[in-house]
């Protein structure tokens, strides 16, 4: 058994990783830390943990790391830095944060606004996206989770831009997502009588995922991407759905991503005109992608649904941290969507 | 007061038809149609209609059109074609159906799989788009409503494609509605089980108001326009955001709009930047449209909102059946949003 | 027209205030007070109210209440107190608060927890449920609008305890409300993450309503009454339902209710064995109110549905005021409800 | 590895049974029966299936049953005992429907309204709530699962009857369900046009969950025990809350129930004076159990949270089989609740 901490417990991809690592036969929780709430039970900020045998929240500075393995760090951008600095240099990290994503730190000031302070850390970072890093996961001390956003839209894009099977200059990632991404802060917009029965856009334009998008695209390309991308908030809790406008043709690009996907536990290319919901996805580690041809300027519109805490997030995390252990990559993530 | 006929009474959008006629100065309801449920009272299948002295539902052959002024009729469609053949020629009627819509009936049997069998009536037919249509519908017999989806696209694209502000060539429709518009049938996959959690594309290329679209850009731009459409289902009840992306100047654009619409009671084009919600408009006759410029390739996002029952159907109807009759346009309709 | 201003107009119950009362032929919002959102347009809080033309938020302090008809008062408890004692002793005030609902100001202390510091204004107040107080409420100055959920539960219980149809040992109150109520301020509990597909019991066998519940139904019975009170928190926006077990004769109830209730335009008696949703009255100010005999003990289930934000607190706000200001007591509230 | 078929595959509670059983240990999917849409692929229903590699749906003629050790059956009432009737006596059943959880064939007859035409299986079948009958059902071939709502209602009444340590003439049970209850049958109420935002009560006084709440509490009692049973709708999927009514010792109370479950996996009394949320047991096997002190009357108020789907249906249905073929009781059903 591997002896685990996670990092930001009284989140939502906090819990979510104490859900996925309930189930898990090879890592252990040693210690649930959560500064603002150390002292209280974990049943108590989450009664659905009520049945596991949990130790109470406490603070970082209580924590020996001497004998840790593993890392899930689930705080928030900028306090991750900080935080994992001073961390000892050996211990392995899995970061579910923003703040490692992007390799260049300019980058993470520009779309963050404050300069990195963890540069060297930064270094040794690999992006997260396991069926795309696979390798370098394997051997990493510091893995940087992706955006939840990031991991929708790149699962389809990876492949075509690499293979430059669509235009490069014309791609548009409609998104819209549920809303345990935005955290269980306490926010006015995010009251439930504020979502509940309404839909519309925000960030549009200047989404911060928008760095990763270009980051990863163009490394792909090996030219510059910039993309568009619009998300959207549904009046639901879990799941995005991403819809991508390419220009390309839509039997080249199913063909090219059910050849990338088709050994892939967890990536799954739906029959050519078939389209995913973000229901079919709920609580697994599960990304469906679809394919169907516009009916103008050979356009192709590619669908493509995940849970954002579970894929696209703490899901994602344990899956690198089996192949970070040599475990099979599978381990802890095969419970099946919930539905309805 | 004029009396009026509601055929279809017994749907949503029937239902939503009696909600604003009750609190209308001008129109009185005379009859409610819906041959299989004919001889039930009305608070029988619509109880928030209790408080409402209604007569009870009749069928079709029960009705005596004589001293009839308006028939609202909000049937399938086909067996819409039917019955307004049926009835007496003078009687003046706003359909909400999909059946009058399309001018050319060689159009209407490529979308809709059957041949028109009314050519005579969609001569005189008059599309129901109350702000671009305004003098041909005050002195229309028949006016034909748009689709819900179609009114949430053309309202921002018709007076940039008539001005050639944005390039016609490259015009993405993203939508996604709540589930009211697909009526009170019992399907499968409306349940609440089945949508609530949900989010996901549905007929995507290939939706029948793609129909409406073409024809009606194409007749502002004076050439051949085809856009792409891609509809999704929303976990909520009403309302309708269209998500737009077309190749031209935010400024101009966001000044054209705000110059198309500046008269209107009920099209309100928010502040450069901002972005409507569906939220904002429930229950009410009121689009709002906003306005973003996109970071790449001169691209702009238009988003446009409005409830698919209110101004995309029975909101609308009312708003013309108001124009037929001379009355002031905003008769019954000044009902204010409902939020939360 | 009489001028209004509205105290704490960027709540929920403040906007439902501003929503009926742009319907209202009389009422002319005159000033929107909000202390910690004065200077901005209302429009930038509650966007659905962007076609309205009204004033932008101010202090309290901006106020000159010279030409000031009525004041709705929709502040927090205890402030409200501070705030009504400063005004002018001549305004009428409408308060929506719970600060002057219970006469003793004793019983004030032992629920809220905190003094009366009011209690001159205390001996004005008229208890402001409109068709058990009508007259005093014609001529009051000062009227304080019920709890929602005291709203709910007294219309079904008042009539039945006056007249002692019900024993008065065994009254339960089992009710569920929309989250609406629990106002705009951001908590966790109310985040659409938390509320969304939950359901559980809040404040059981201390919920505050019960003071009212206590002191209506003491007075109405001539004796002392204590009831059980368990409220429920609905994942959905607005609406009450309450469920009351009561012994006495189903037959007798209903022929009771429907006696007392015959005139009443916005209380509804069902048809006996009829039960009523709170989806059939929202947005409205209508209440159902429905009776059926259960199978044991000489008991029968009551129930009772309204809008929390409407008849039970808004719309009550403003049918007070039409008696005050002896309007036709229906004027501003005849809208239908939403459905669906 | 015991062979397993699946009667009614294609409804929720068959879709449950699937997602349970895919993570099961010693339980194999032999064949998935449903007639009406026998030749589908079963991803094609239920695409949240997608990655588990199923056989197709067959109808029930196609099953050889030589090789089958266990059947589910998830088939409606009635259908339900001619299809047992049929099948080798040898063969172990788990059934989910109603058709076998009363003893008494004319108490059948009395709420279902059909005569019971299996009365011989009827004789050998035991009632499947699994913490109360499980010595019965190790033995048992075949075992007749409770209803949803029973469930919920007998976890805390069971130990209090048994024991008298509650009045057995005053007991409500107040009930609030998810909609997936309902199954997924196209039904016009069950829209979600129809559900979502509305609160109402079905079948009060008369649900046929009544019969069992008598026949068990009865059997415990050792006297003719009859309840109170009013079920709620609530706009949401998963999720039974019962609220009941009692008078007795809350202390006492507690202190039995906790006695009663505390080496029980799945059943969990919360410490006193806390409550339980459907939230906290999603798509898991956990009952959630709370008790809080009344202020009036010696009552009591119970509560009692579980998933209709899980431990109201094909949970208890997996627990049931466990033991049936002593496995762990737990096998396949230690699943997190997904929150949120």
């Amino acid at each position: 058994m591997k002896k685990v901490v996670i990092l930001g417990a009284s989140g939502y991809t906090g819990a979510e990783l104490v859900r996925i690592i309930s189930g898990h036969a090879f890592f252990q929780i040693e210690a649930l830390v959560a500064d603002r709430k150390a002292g209280q039970s974990y049943e108590k900020i989450f009664p659905h943990c009520r049945h596991l045998d949990l130790p109470k929240l406490v603070s970082l500075n209580e924590v020996d790391f001497e004998n840790i393995d593993l890392v899930f760090c689930a705080l928030p951008h900028a306090t991750t830095q900080t935080i994992l600095n001073g961390l000892p240099k050996a211990l392995r990290i899995v970061d579910l944060s923003a703040d490692f994503r992007l390799t260049d730190p300019k980058k993470y000031e520009k779309w963050y606004g404050i300069p990195h302070i963890a540069a060297d850390l930064q270094k040794e970072a690999v992006y997260g996206l396991s069926e795309h890093y696979r390798s370098q996961i394997k051997s990493a001390r510091l893995v940087a989770c992706t955006g939840c956003n990031s991991a929708a839209g790149l699962f389809p894009l990876l492949p075509l831009v690499a293979k430059r099977i669509i235009n490069l200059e014309n791609i548009i990632v409609d998104l819209a997502t549920g809303v345990s991404g935005a955290g269980r802060a306490s926010k006015e917009e995010m009251l439930h009588a504020e979502i509940s029965e309404g839909f519309s856009a925000y960030n549009v334009a200047r989404h911060r995922h928008l760095a990763e998008f270009d980051q990863e695209l163009s490394k792909a390309a090996g030219t510059e991407v910039e993309i568009s991308f619009t998300p959207h908030l549904i009046p639901q809790n879990r799941g995005i759905l991403a819809t991508i406008y390419a220009i390309g043709s839509a039997d080249e690009i199913h063909a090219e991503l059910n050849d990338a996907y088709q050994d892939e536990p967890f990536v799954i290319v739906l029959p050519y005109g078939e389209v995913p919901s973000t229901k079919h996805v709920r609580g697994s580690n599960y990304c469906h992608i679809g394919v169907v041809k516009d009916r103008t300027f050979n356009r192709t519109i590619l669908f493509s649904a995940l849970d954002n805490l579970t894929k696209g997030s703490a899901g994602q995390a344990v899956q690198n941290a089996n192949l970070m252990f040599g475990f099979d990559e599978t381990e802890g993530l095969m419970m099946a969507p919930i539905f309805p």
